[in-house]
């Protein structure tokens, strides 16, 4: 016998694991596996969470991001808005606690889904500066509360050092929250911080953004549109998309009283029709107690209910940005396009989720020549800027049919071309690979919505190639044309008697009306 | 304003959210996004945790595997060991409780590391068919205890229904532990449960692997040795990759009384010399009390211990298969393969976690011909089956230069060939991408590793290549020299003058001679 332990050995060192020390171990699963992209996701996630609550709050969003090179490799992220601001008693745990907060029990549009994101940037901070959590809220109904946290990984607890209300500087003017963290990070201009703010601005036409970067530049994103999104509702389950235990959960735990009202009252689209249809083929009576529906029973019930014609969830709990206001962002940002289309696709479903998605494509000419079209992934508005090919949205670019579209393209590749793709998609519940948030699952639902989005843009896109192509043409064909002109024009004053000057000048007026006519199929073949 | 909501309604939608809870919505994250995968999940977990068991308990491995389609989508895994059994007191939390293990908070090399695995088998299985776990185990010291258990998923807890001793039929002869799950699966014959069973075969030559699959066949496979491997050390953390935010935590929670006791008892390759020096160049005295330290100038003695040159950690933590044993093992897997060369390289460390990697080469003519060669990915001995192109192993297999070796070859893609490129890496903490086990992240030290390793291997493998290309080659010109002989006999004849059958019986010495060289050099170029 090589090892000698016994069962109850074994046992004995077992031992529970709180979900901050896992996360700890495991912060490459937030995204943290390197300084740069680490102080990316600081930022992220920190911005994320502003724009949730304004919009949430119903405010125009106003925020600034500070980021500072404090020393060697370590930055101050600083990030304020003017939300609503966060009551004292919810701060500890908003920040310094995982799996805790608002949006995980609800399915409803946010960028921000698990409870997760922000508490990781402050576990990274302690990690690796030992540095608490500085942070300033201030609500409609107070003063500006100042509290430095840390988080006690081992109880997966927020530990707060010190707290206290603040006057003077440090005040917050309205209302809203700041946040201050110092990291370990570095810092680059691109596929980072830049890169980030500016497809935010994209995305959320409505928000303004002013931004510190660590070597003084000061950019700022000013509101392409004033408007704010319509607020996204929240939905009930659809019975597409419930698995089985968390039916059988639902039924113990419901305060309906038959089964009829908890189906017609739990979920989405289901009516009362429905509701007693499956009852009677599942045999059961409309007035038996949920709770009291025996697991098999209710498992058969389930299943006729999933196997029902039952109309789509309710799509008006999808905010998507809009095929205005995403042209809007675009200009702001592409002030020399010359084309620029945007698309938004009808609502669709998977698994019982709606989801949405739009698509921008920008010609641009000051774009550089010959390279890979860029390419940049929204959802629920946030820009994803890692984890590019393991991504639906890829996946969906790559797979087009580009050539047909006018653009050089090799399958399996972005094509070439002097041009922006811009992919959003919005969803209740976005099926992201991992929780760093940085690509979506390839449902084939997902991937054809985006390949119909693509090919809408795309033919607009190559009516307008295929217009400057046939004006180049034309060009060419004139400048021939007037090349030989004055031989042209001998010839013709010998063979009619007529002079020379008087010949000319027909010809320039047959010159001038062609260019006319060529404004004029330009201007109807732009996609204003 | 579009919404109205106040910070204070915001904050009273926060809700803690159970680790269960979030693996249940987040199901994907563990692997469970089809059902071909996650029957294979089911089968692997219970596998990895029987053979660590079996392993750590220096007990030679026999596990029946059962997998039965019982009906429709729905299959029964049933898994049986003879490992140290499991007693009755852990028995719940081991497979109802998330984050609880006793893997976690060990640095040493086994199959499972997180307490995560087997939960997430059993949460899946009550998400899908609502079936308790079944479970059977029996210790040196006891009867057969069994239980039917589910999880509490809101309490992250185990609800155990039923639980009592059995006798008879369900009895365990010895010791060791059965469990059985139903579980909605979809069962295929390649990248699932037999590659997977096949696989583990190759990398655990010395476990007795009894599979019954759901199409009725009945698959066996024996030990290739008796020997166990050496059971793995545990050690200690590496200065090199200890982050500041656990550092601070071990000198408050430590039991050693001064810094420099502290230093040299919690840590690999700290000597005292190592010890005192750091303090001295940090201005901490030796014997400050470890708890009493400042946050930042223990920062300061972590970066000074982290810039000294510290010996590597002990590397006989680690146990990998052997070059014997893989060569074994894959020889019972391919007992037609003509050349099998395997390489272990020396033990290396990344980010102060020491790791091993193996490789192995079969040449096979009786695998298809020109198709890709085929690439087998091991971590702690356990088979990798998806995640492929995200895997570092698989970057470094098509990064090689496989023309010099012989192998047809375009970079970024396999090698063509009639070959089982077999990878295996072991470490104290293997650093996976995901929590789904599938792919090992690209630290650029695993990288390099497993190119030297691969490069080895394929020296020896362009050797045989380039041998039997030469064989082929003489024999081609053997082909001719007799194809012309009778005409070459004839013309001799007449120039010597001695009769034909003289000639001819040297001719065929000369032939034999030629032929012995050849066997020759072939005995010579093989690897035993």
């Amino acid at each position: 016998m090589v090892g000698t332990i016994s069962g109850e050995e074994l046992a004995q060192k077992q031992k529970e694991i709180s979900i901050s020390e896992f996360f700890e171990k495991n912060k490459h699963l937030l995204g943290f596996d390197n300084p740069t992209k680490a102080l990316l996701i600081v930022v992220k996630e920190a911005v994320d969470n502003s724009l949730d609550a304004c919009c949430e709050a119903g405010i125009l969003p106003r925020i600034k991001v500070s980021v500072k090179n404090i020393s060697e490799d370590v930055f101050r992220v600083t990030v304020e808005d003017n939300g609503p601001g966060i009551p004292k008693q919810s701060i500890g745990r908003t920040f310094g606690k995982f799996l805790y907060g608002s949006k995980f029990h609800r399915l409803v549009q946010q960028r921000g889904q698990q409870g997760i994101g922000i508490t990781g940037s402050v576990l990274y901070s302690q990690l690796t500066t030992s540095k608490p959590l500085k942070v300033w809220s201030k609500t409609n109904s107070g003063k500006t509360y100042f509290a430095k946290l840390t988080i006690d990984v081992i109880k997966n607890e927020p530990d707060i050092l010190e707290d206290g209300y603040v006057t003077g500087r440090d005040e917050i003017k309205e209302h809203g929250t700041r946040i201050s963290l110092d990291i370990v990070g570095r810092y680059r201009k691109t596929q980072s911080v830049d890169d980030y703010l500016m497809q935010t601005a994209i995305s959320n036409p409505f928000a303004w953004i002013i931004y510190n970067a660590p070597d003084g530049r000061k950019i700022e994103y000013k509101r392409a549109t004033d408007k704010l999104p319509k607020l996204p509702n929240e939905i009930k389950p659809h019975p597409y998309g419930v698995e089985l235990g968390i039916f059988l959960r639902m039924l113990k735990t419901t305060k309906s009283k038959t089964i009829l009202n908890f189906l017609t009252n739990e979920f989405s689209s289901v009516g009362s029709v429905t509701a007693k249809k499956a009852c009677e083929l599942t045999r059961i009576k409309l007035n038996a107690k949920p709770n009291l529906i025996e697991n098999s029973l209710a498992a058969k019930l389930l299943k006729n209910l999933q196997s029902m014609n039952i109309q789509r969830p309710p799509l008006d709990c999808l905010s998507p940005i809009g095929e205005k206001e995403l042209k809007k962002g675009l200009k702001k940002q592409y002030p020399n396009a010359e084309f620029i289309a945007t698309e938004t696709r009808p609502p669709e479903v998977y698994r019982g989720n709606p989801f949405e998605v739009e698509i921008g494509i920008v010609y641009d000419q000051s774009l550089p020549k010959n390279e890979p079209a860029k390419l940049m992934r929204f959802a629920n508005r946030a820009p994803l800027l890692y984890q590019q090919s393991a991504c639906s949205i890829f996946k969906s670019v790559v797979n087009t049919e580009w050539k047909r579209y006018g653009l050089e393209h090799r399958k399996g590749s972005m094509p070439i071309g002097q041009c922006v793709i811009v992919v959003h998609i919005c969803s209740v519940w976005v099926p992201f690979v991992s929780e760093g948030k940085e690509a979506i699952a390839s449902y084939p639902i997902i991937i054809k919505e985006i390949k119909l989005g693509l090919q809408q843009c795309a033919r607009k896109l190559s009516l307008y190639i295929a217009g400057k192509r046939r004006e180049y043409q034309q060009q060419r064909r004139m400048e021939m044309f007037q090349r030989y002109a004055s031989e042209i024009e001998e010839s013709l004053s010998k063979l009619t008697g007529r002079p020379v000057s008087e010949i000319k000048s027909e010809f320039e007026k047959l010159i001038n009306s062609r260019t006319k006519i060529r404004k004029v199929e330009k201007e109807d073949g732009s996609d204003e």
